[in-house]
């Protein structure tokens, strides 16, 4: 929380309020998001959960897509994208980080899983977001893949675009499953499997 | 298109019209809900696409829910399961085949993926679905690759139980890049990859 009660930066005090208004409406869209998508949640609810009007909330996002878009950036830097922490981390390590984390986070999850799915129908506004986001997903992995072909460690007959999708589209898959079976899905367990038969050992 | 104009058959009349306007209506509920999901689409939508008011709708369907069911329960005898068609027919080629029909029915794709992921909300009513269809391909392919694996061409490492649902998670998540970048992603190709690695040749 960032207050300014000094005056010495007064720039610094709407600023700042403004600031934690923008927060506090995309923590309250995340949450009416993930429980309805985005097309079923209102913008009256998350106006009535930040307790401001509907019209006071369009003064700091223009439209629903906007709201939308906020919440999705405001994802990214609460997940990371799955890539390796530092440059000695190995890919399967990486991932497998990443997946134990998602387990400690299912609310954003689902947000993902319901937003995702929902960006193929007609003129969805975050359509453009996840078209890119598998793009450089994809891009990423495939030039990790690359090098460990170069490397001689990749399984003979694996393609490294193939592999680079397929792994991307398992985790996607079994995140839905875990949201629906979480005591019976063992999301970092079924990652790891893949990588061990895709990525031959030092 | 049945009809019944001898009157030899009087009581086949009234249920047969009654049967094609089922019909209509599951079909007309599929294009929009595959188009706005099933929370963004309107019954109002649906009775207008297939000329009737949403009052006489709702003689057929009592509820919004209900007729989710019905274009669920449609998709099941349009899509198939992935199973095999014959005895004789292996799991690879049984996937490979359904893969490549799915590749011809787009708009029954996008129905499920948009459907599956917003079954995770809140109070949907496509949920019960969804966790039963689940539960039923872990259950089917955990026989098939327990079979193999009694034949001795699973890899070894790998475990049944969990092969099963990263095949499943795998099908799902490539429809969805798909979806988005049909040109790039080849669903049959990622699914023959995946399996070529678990199952050893014969």
């Amino acid at each position: 929380m960032t207050t300014n009660e000094t005056g010495t930066r007064a720039p610094r005090g709407p600023y700042a309020k403004s600031k934690q208004r923008r927060e506090s409406i995309v923590m309250a869209a995340h949450e009416v998001f993930a429980a309805h998508g985005y097309r079923g949640g209102s913008l009256q609810g998350v106006a009535d959960k930040v307790g401001m009007s509907q019209t006071s909330l369009l003064h700091y996002f223009p439209s629903k897509g906007d709201l939308l878009l906020a919440v999705l950036n405001w994802r990214d830097t609460v997940t990371g994208d799955g890539g390796a922490r530092d440059p000695r981390e190995s890919l399967v390590d990486a991932v497998v980080r990443q997946a134990r984390f998602n387990e400690t986070v299912p609310g954003v999850i689902e947000l993902y899983t319901v937003l995702c799915a929902e960006s193929v129908t007609d003129n969805h506004p975050g359509r453009d977001y996840f078209t890119q986001r598998y793009e450089g997903l994809r891009r990423s992995y495939l030039q990790q893949f690359s090098a460990l072909a170069d490397a001689g460690r990749l399984r003979p007959g694996v393609d490294p675009e193939r592999a680079a999708a397929s792994l991307i589209a398992l985790w996607d898959g079994i995140q839905t499953q875990w949201l629906m079976a979480p005591e019976r899905i063992d999301m970092a367990g079924a990652l790891r499997d893949y990588l061990d038969m895709v990525i031959l050992p030092e």
